[in-house]
């Protein structure tokens, strides 16, 4: 019962069934809700491009500018080809299911793994980066960054555990604040560039660099910049959360949300630029901007707590998403049925666990450091996005429903780009990390398709369809109580053997000569009757006579007749006492699994 | 049976008790193996010095010259000592039976705890030190130490667990090789210093160093030095393996052991003081010794290859200790009992497993790095030489018996120096790791008590002694069948509840109004006429309306009122099924662990 008050204490007392509430979001809200997780990647994405610009020396990060404003067409080429999926799946159009209904159950299983997959590291880089926040204005923190990674993944789990709601207030105030934030950093230090009141050093362009900038570097830095496209897709999941009218309130929400994403991204990634700030280990750049324009003081401190907090809701995102997800896997029976279990505060819990284990271990092995996981980050997303996208193509083609030429066009637009920028991401991060992802996607999908084989099998085998009418001829039981030493505990489970068979019998196996003597003796007086058969053991085993014995008096019983274990066993009265005591009934439980017609029964007796 | 299989082939078949051989030791073979521990650490003891000294700038270097003579005093002083232990206790006199028979319980646990710690500590500074010896001999692996430290370990705990024999022949040849190997280097080294054919460049006494050299910091290379004397207790602890007469060939051992162990020691440190050789991250003193005395060739790496052989048998001298110290603590009940369980080949399976699962856990802590595991190294060793050698004065003034004045001066000085030294190590090494060991040390003998007093509680509450003669009255039990679905493993549990009791129930927990109508639909044609309970729960729990039941059973029915409850369980034909379906039947269990009068037992139905 500890284990179970521990638990309450930490996610709360059960919810009835009846009080799941579900509330429905209006535009400025649903806004605040959906747009943390795309939005928080503009903490680090200028950052992850200009990491690897300045491989090539620092005059290359002056690329910067050309490769955020093919992100930024990228952000308003998904964002357009979304806002159909919203039109068409007003019920929720994740990657899984618009891949499944329209391309197939391999194509619904491929986006499911890479969805699966992004996130974790959802999850991991967003918390990485902020902490990075943190440890940028307090760099005394940075040597315990894992620690504190750690941390928050475990804070966040345990807010899910409790249950948060999707709520609008909670989500509204950090996202509009870091918005706003944002939005007059870049003002501010745009108007002090202009009126020459914030010191421009601009990367510059023409100097000599330390190797030549070839395509395949910048492709690349192009390809880390695409992690600010993580999470656009977060509106169409939730289209059912909205108000009515749903859909149209959330293709409005994804209009917003990518103008305000292009909108940040380019204005950082300018001001970074105009300002000359280059990549260190322990300040993030938009520390070092804010830093730049507003100085050391309490604007600059607010930036860098609103960050933090706007990420945190980030990684937050994917505990609704990525619970979700698996219990719809494990009601298709492609994953472990657990995942669909609700807890009594009707969340998927599991879920919540396997994440946040997978995210902490993701966490330690990377040091905490987003710009190590970067590489692994995105490729399971795009590979989404494109299977999303060509899900919605062959939808219209099929439908051919009003407007549906000029559909597939922007859909097909969107299909064939996030196609090309996968290919991108796993070909120039395939080295650095990408192939972990692209290693993973096949294995898990495999994964699912044998679980889901496992499940059908099980179901065909238990399944009554067919069976002979049940039979209810008395079944014949040997009872046997394994007995180590004549004790309390063993007194308890004679009487309860002899209650359940008048014949039950008393083993016990020898393993030193004195001992077997000195039971005998006291048997007589203790043993109520019951016969006791004593087995040689050679080798000292206390398992092999044992299995030898019931293996013997199951061959002989046949068919109808079972044997029944008895094992006295005295529970201590706390936990760790269990480890002091030796763990035979495991060992005898484990050996008779597999065992056809034996039955396992435990008889306490408790100590205090 | 499959994981029975790989043990098999792990560990070997089993063996019958009559095979269990002890064979006795002439003084050769004696020394080759209880020398490997002491002996061995002449390849760390000289550059643990260097490291501390160099602290204080190479100009201090030269202090190793005196420090290596006060350390080969100690030597002197405390083989002497231990001659006595053996003629006092020629059935083996390990600290913990010397402290707990002359000095009481509490200081055997002390010298038991402090000598756990050491056995763990010699095992990951032994191979920490082999890998060393390898990794400067073939640089390109020191980036994978920490792995090949682990497999070290991971093969010396397989070999024990097949139960190798500390046999004379195994020991042998790389002991006598290491001392053979070590003695042409001394001696070829100093011919090569006095005939000039090698090139000397000893540490300049009089050079100024960055810091003055203060006696806080010799103290501290003398305590860094001290671990030279780890495993020279060895002998006194085996005096039983020995051929008769054990007592004079045991002792006439361990005046050889010490011998040769100061000449090694000190020829070591003067040439590495004539040769003015610098302690380096990459590569071993005793390595950059022979390097310079041979060159790189055959020579050079034969030395590298004996002193990784010797490491590793030092490693394993802790496998024959910790496991049997362990056991005697088992066998007085101050540690969990499985530690005196003797598996299949008569070793002590549970000490090798926890020996070294806790050697590898130290490794990957401290990086596979030799010097920094050294401050948590010889304070237990002391620790454990004070309270043997105390314990031995107080035998001889209590015992009285010829030459005791005398024995009770030798015995005296050896308590007297150690206690100093052991001071000496807890305190100039305290901050570097020490205090972890001194925590550990009384945390350890708080937790043998309470073990201690746990066993002794449980035998009380299990005793017959004085316990009414057993009632053999009726025993009244309601067998309840827990079913969640209706299939065929129902079906044979409903079978066999049946045998056990005609009046047993059928008991579904309803979640879902819908399925609770379709299961009563079928009852009717498969549910044998077993009557069929449903209970109501709002929460979606499964457990809780279950328990209540129960527990309500359980207070009508009285003290002679069992309930059983049968569990059908489908076992998968594979272990990693077993985490696809739901482990409700773990749950039931655990919550039902500590109620009186509970047993639970399942019926399996098996899967192909």
């Amino acid at each position: 019962m500890r284990v179970l008050d521990l638990k309450q204490l930490l996610v709360g007392t059960p919810l009835p069934t009846a009080q799941f509430r579900h509330e429905r979001l209006a535009k400025t809200t649903g806004l605040a809700v959906f747009a943390s997780d795309a939005l928080s990647s503009v903490a680090y994405a200028t950052e992850e491009i200009l990491l690897v610009l300045i491989l090539a020396g620092s005059a290359a990060l002056s690329y910067s500018l050309p490769i955020a404003l093919a992100i930024a067409g990228l952000v308003a080429i998904v964002t357009t080809s979304y806002r159909q999926t919203i039109h068409a799946y007003p019920h929720g159009g994740g990657a899984y299911i618009v891949a499944k209904d329209n391309l197939g159950t391999v194509s619904g299983l491929v986006a499911g793994a890479a969805l699966l997959i992004d996130y974790v590291l959802t999850v991991s880089v967003s918390v990485a980066a902020g902490i990075a926040a943190v440890t940028s204005a307090l760099p005394a923190l940075f040597p315990y960054r894992v620690t504190l990674c750690v941390l928050a993944v475990i804070a966040v789990a345990v807010a899910n555990l409790r249950g948060v709601r999707e709520s609008g207030r909670l989500f509204a105030v950090p996202t509009y604040l870091f918005i706003a934030s944002l939005l007059i950093l870049i003002v501010y230090g745009s108007l002090g560039a202009i009126f020459n009141f914030i010191s421009e050093t601009p990367y510059q362009e023409h100097a000599p660099g330390l190797q030549g900038v070839g395509l395949f570097l910048l492709l690349r830095a192009f390809a880390s910049g695409c992690a600010a496209l993580t999470g656009v897709e977060a509106v169409s999941n939730g289209v059912q959360a909205f108000k009515t009218p749903e859909a149209y309130n959330a293709r409005a929400v994804m209009t917003w949300l990518g103008t305000i994403l292009i909108v940040l991204f380019l204005g950082i990634t300018y001001l970074a630029y105009d300002f000359g700030i280059r990549p260190t280990e322990h300040e993030t750049v938009v520390s070092q901007l804010a830093r730049h324009v507003f100085g050391a003081g309490p604007l600059y401190y607010e930036v860098q707590a609103v960050t933090m907090l706007i990420l945190l809701l980030a990684a937050n995102t994917s505990y609704a998403d990525f619970p979700r997800l698996a219990s719809l896997l494990a009601k298709d029976r492609f994953v472990a049925r657990q995942f669909a279990n609700q807890g009594d505060r009707g969340v998927f819990s599991n879920g919540i666990l396997v994440l946040s284990a997978l995210a902490v271990a993701l966490l330690i092995a990377f040091g905490g450091d987003t710009n190590a996981l970067i590489p692994l980050y995105a490729v399971g997303v795009f590979v989404s996005f494109t299977l999303s996208q060509s899900g919605m193509v062959v939808r219209w083609l099929r439908l051919r429903s009003p407007g549906w030429r000029w559909r597939v066009w922007v859909n097909g637009l969107g299909a064939a780009t996030t196609a090309l920028v996968m290919l991108t991401i796993a070909v120039t991060k395939f080295a650095h990390g990408a192939w972990i992802v692209v290693i993973l996607i096949p294995t898990l999908v495999t994964v699912f398709t044998l679980v889901h084989s496992h499940y059908a099998d099980v179901a065909r085998q238990l399944s009554l369809d067919g069976a002979a009418p049940p039979a209810d001829t008395p079944i014949s039981n040997t009872v046997l109580v394994l007995v180590g030493d004549l004790h309390r505990g063993v007194l308890g489970a004679l009487r309860y053997a002899r209650s359940i068979s008048p014949s039950a019998k008393a083993l016990y196996v020898e393993i030193d000569l004195e001992r077997t003597r000195r039971l005998e003796e006291r048997w007589g007086a203790w043993g109520l009757g019951t016969p006791l058969v004593v087995l040689h053991s050679p080798y000292r085993s206390l398992l092999k006579p044992f299995l030898e014995y019931v293996d013997h008096l199951l061959e002989i019983g046949g068919e109808d007749h079972y044997v029944t274990i008895i094992l006295p066993e005295f529970v201590p009265a706390r936990w760790w006492q269990h480890l002091l005591h030796n763990q035979t009934a495991l060992l005898i439980k484990g050996a008779m699994l597999f065992r056809r017609r034996v039955i396992v029964a435990d008889v306490p007796y408790h100590l205090r």
